[in-house]
């Protein structure tokens, strides 16, 4: 059996990463790595499939046994990426898709040389910005502060092995699955 | 204008890399380096299509010029890839297919850590033979040659930076766009 690729996907908020997932997870050689957290769930979210839910002591455990391919705490709570769903899955051949933010992904690099590293970037601040006023879910406030976070992380792209913008969608999409592809046929050099 | 990729390709003989090439080159955006040579063009050869035809004294002028990619000299021609042309298209956007051999590639790995190296493959050496003897345009002398040649270039398949398996054409063809696309995503690392 061949073995699987590790993919770590970051993207600023509002830039269709979770849409251009969705296109891709319907390729059944594909999983998705489901976080960890101690935090409560939110009314609507399934335990397995938006987040793991486990117990403070739990996670605690996991990380004094070395568990987590990475972790953080944010407000209290941990959030981190189990190493055994990934690895079973990578032996199984499946190509394990990882979503996380810039910080996490910067562990990750550093940990595992065989992942594939993607960055979703926004055609523009601009286009981002009315991405996110079109929506209309969210205050002035709560957009202006997405878009300096959105700003902050875009200086990390060149930190990661594709960058796609996503300016047409189906064209993101299209570069996705290029991108996923090649990483099967990408030759292991040292 | 981005810059176009310049993409170096290897397969043995047999390997359906022409048939892949030509499909692949039906897209404007990629430019298909023509090699220079010494030797006397062929029936239906054309300068410019096949080969540019060059008088000896004129390549070993340009070899002291530096103006070769690489070059080798077989059975007392020169054979070599001229970088002006090449240069000229990456910059104007275009992607440089430049279709090489082994030791070449070699050479051009070394000078330009900007190229991608694609290797195809037959799915195995008895299909290779399959193939050859079933097109019925070459002696059994010949083909044992080329068979011979095929399984010392399949030694170096992982000096490249990805391998497509030529089984399916189709999928050969795929495989070939998926890492075309990915490579215009790649971010240039050090």
């Amino acid at each position: 059996m061949k073995r699987g690729k590790l993919i770590v996907v970051s993207a600023p908020s509002g830039c269709g990463k979770g849409t251009i997932l969705s296109e891709i997870l319907k390729n059944p050689k594909y999983y998705y790595s489901v976080s960890a957290t101690t935090r409560q769930p939110r009314k609507g979210e399934k335990d397995g499939v938006h987040y793991r839910f486990l117990q403070k002591e739990t996670f605690e455990n996991l990380i004094q046994e070395d568990a987590f391919l990475e972790y953080a705490s944010y407000c209290d709570n941990y959030y981190g990426t189990l190493l055994a769903p990934i690895e079973e899955h990578l032996s199984a051949g499946d190509n394990v898709i990882l979503e996380i933010e810039v910080k996490g992904a910067e562990q990750i690099r550093k940990k595992r040389p065989d992942a594939t590293l993607i960055f979703i970037q926004p055609p523009s601040i601009e286009v981002l910005r009315q991405r996110l006023e079109k929506r209309g879910t969210e205050t002035q406030e709560v957009i202006d502060k997405r878009i300096a976070q959105a700003e902050e992380e875009m200086t990390h792209w060149n930190e990661y092995d594709y960058c796609i913008v996503n300016d047409v969608l189906s064209e993101a999409v299209e570069d996705f699955k290029a991108v996923a592809r090649a990483v099967e046929l990408k030759v292991n050099q040292e």
